[in-house]
């Protein structure tokens, strides 16, 4: 096993494919392990992880929570609305306490790009990026990569493509950067209005129009609409969105026969996404993906706390 | 002992007598155990208990946590406010979710009759009623049996006095069910607004008078005041509602000389309840009933679990 | 050891040095403990440990819920805003719930100064202090004693300026009875509304003005500005009260040259303090405060349930 090289869990731009592959690996084995039901494990056995979440987020929020007790850790969950971010704490006090309390592993999930990056300058912990504003979502992209890994037997040489609200989404920032790293084929489908400004220089192909974004893919990932990021915007209608960028049987027909359809949920059925097509036995696997996150959580917070063994704190 | 013989426990209604009896037994045989202190016991070690609460509950929250906790499960809770039910989410979606993620036992109390059958039907936990709608609260019920069972010796051929607002308590109900089942004599009591239209057909005795209704009475079970319930309807004035049907130990006196007085709690004291009746160290057992929850909950997980292992998953 | 002789620990307020002494060095020894990562013990192994939290707090309830895990309690959170408070449960029935539940150790944050007294006659838990009102805030000043010990090397004939808004400060009322006791020089300083009309009679020097307090004090302990209790009065502008109140180099300056500079967090930053002076490395101990804080109330935890075990239950 190659040891993954950082303290923290950032970003997943710039992280180099055995290293990927390795943690990818690691997450497959404890996914056996869960369905098994064998998980009781103590390889955190001592440590204290905190949920450090500024915003609301019942899946990933339990999926860590789930992740750390399954490996014997303490698990703390602090949210914001109990926070002393109320009481005008700055974000580097909270930092300063988390660190006094020996906090080892610490998520956190934040309105603002770059806030796990700057709080992880000032704790001992190793720090988890569970999405930050619009920038990165790293577990979201290694549990979709392993999803991905279990249907298409490998990563390399996949036509993927990520559709929709490219703009407002860290999940598709980070799986761009991990399925590029892999060779993947990406490619982005959305209105114009819904895709950033920088998608031309990020390596992907660019669609406007899904039947032409999905022709030949392997695999589709749905975005969610996020209606509550778009402020001042121009919010489209749902029916409207449905109508040209909704993934209902007949575009995803273009795709490949064995095409894999994905989405990170909570869904907007009927917005983004048909039900009859998030609902297919067969090409469906977003129940799936949520599996893989606890597994890929459990194998994140396992090898940040052997490299936290290893560079013992100052 | 007698197994079981259902996956869930969704209501109490057709449930009979021998699988009650032994559900008692075990929940008196954690009873004792809580009350020497020797409770930590790894029934469900490696087991995961979600508490999914769409509404409110210190105490039942709590006494589910405390009871999966002392099994020595991992227990996660899930609150409405924290859900992803405030992005759209489906009900069946946060099935699949939860399924996804492993979970063996999961709590589910929500507002609308029927949600914690419809869950149950779509994963693979086996699913426990912590209270739905005006439906069904069995657990509750279970603790009310045991309460009284430890007052009174048996169940049978006990005149039970249910009072106040049964129109809008499921507690009500699923005391309705488990006590006829085990043959006791059931009367409710209470204004004609505040009893459901289907009374009649419930095989209960029905007053509309305190003083008949108590009469020789061995339990005296009063409701809580479901205001919070009322939408368009008449409220009692609670001044009136207390004159007219609240307990106090006048009414009281009617019943037998070693009648027990219950409520489910939180109380409104001075509106259903007197305080000197409620807080009689003699007749009122409210604080048992309490105590007893936290048992009941321990042996209604503690059989799921044994049924989830008999019945591996498919 | 000197065994603690309270079933609770409601308050300083009249508790002996030997018993104050006896806290700081079990504290100190699980404050090496968790330094060395080696903090995962089973002193409360099946104890039933819960916070119950009127008001918000997220450090000190995290610290209390830290320190019970990492002694192997059960922990349950019971905050107020999913308590049955908001149905109108008097503070008493949730007593008497809880005592039903077998609570063995209960951690109480309250608005209303002597809730916790009144609840500690109610349960047979042990009963801690977590803040109640403008009464007292036991652990903090516990922690703030050891944090102070650990630079001094005793707390006998210290001086110690307590400044800023003691009016409506528990933090400081702990201090003063626990200081006092210890024999330090105790000084308040602050403007003439923000200190309360008993001062004169507490035993401590008072001063309304900065430089005076402060000279060649060896401890400077700065509370927070309690906005949000100031109801009804004048409320000092940020600038002012920093101009005037505000701990920075230049008022720092008078007190001795190894002073060490306190604050219970969290922080105004700019209104009761400088951020040059909150984050000065060697003279600000605010981060050893709250590594202090878990210490402090794993040792308290322990102690009190060492006490459970010798008194048992009636």
């Amino acid at each position: 096993m190659v040891a993954y090289p950082h303290r923290h869990l950032l970003a997943l731009q710039g992280l180099e494919p055995p290293y990927i592959a390795d943690l990818l690996d690691l997450a497959e084995s404890y996914a056996l392990l869960n369905r098994s039901g064998k998980t009781q494990r103590d390889q955190l056995k001592g440590r204290t992880l905190i949920n450090l979440f500024f915003e609301d987020s019942t899946r990933t929020r339990t999926s860590f929570e789930l992740a750390g007790k399954r490996l014997g850790a303490d698990v703390i969950n602090m949210s914001v609305s109990q926070s002393s971010v109320n009481k005008g704490e700055t974000l580097l006090d909270t930092a300063s306490t988390l660190n006094a309390m020996h906090c080892d592993l610490l998520v956190v999930r934040h309105a603002q790009s770059g806030a796990p990056a700057l709080l992880s300058q000032k704790v001992d912990a190793a720090v988890i990026n569970a999405g930050d504003g619009t920038h990165e979502h790293p577990t979201q992209a290694l549990l979709d990569a392993l999803t991905i890994r279990r249907h298409k037997g490998a990563l390399e040489n996949l036509t993927v493509a990520i559709c929709g609200d490219v703009l407002h989404s860290r999940v598709a920032r980070s799986n761009i950067h991990l399925l590029s790293a892999m060779n993947c084929r990406v490619r982005v489908v959305g209105p114009p209005t819904l895709l950033p400004a920088e998608v031309e220089r990020m390596g992907v192909e660019v669609f406007h129009d899904m039947k032409s974004g999905l022709r030949d893919a392997d695999v589709v990932m749905m975005l969610r609409l996020q209606k509550e990021r778009m402020a001042g915007g121009l919010v489209p209608s749902a029916r409207e969105y449905f109508r040209f960028f909704g993934l209902d049987a007949a575009k995803l027909a273009v795709a490949k026969p064995d095409a894999i359809v994905m989405h990170p949920g909570p869904m907007n059925r009927g917005v983004e996404i048909d039900s009859a097509v998030a609902d297919d036995p067969v090409r469906s696997v977003i129940g799936e993906q949520v599996e893989m996150g606890v597994a890929v959580r459990m194998a994140v917070l396992d090898i940040l706390s052997r490299n936290l063994r290893r560079n013992a704190r100052p």
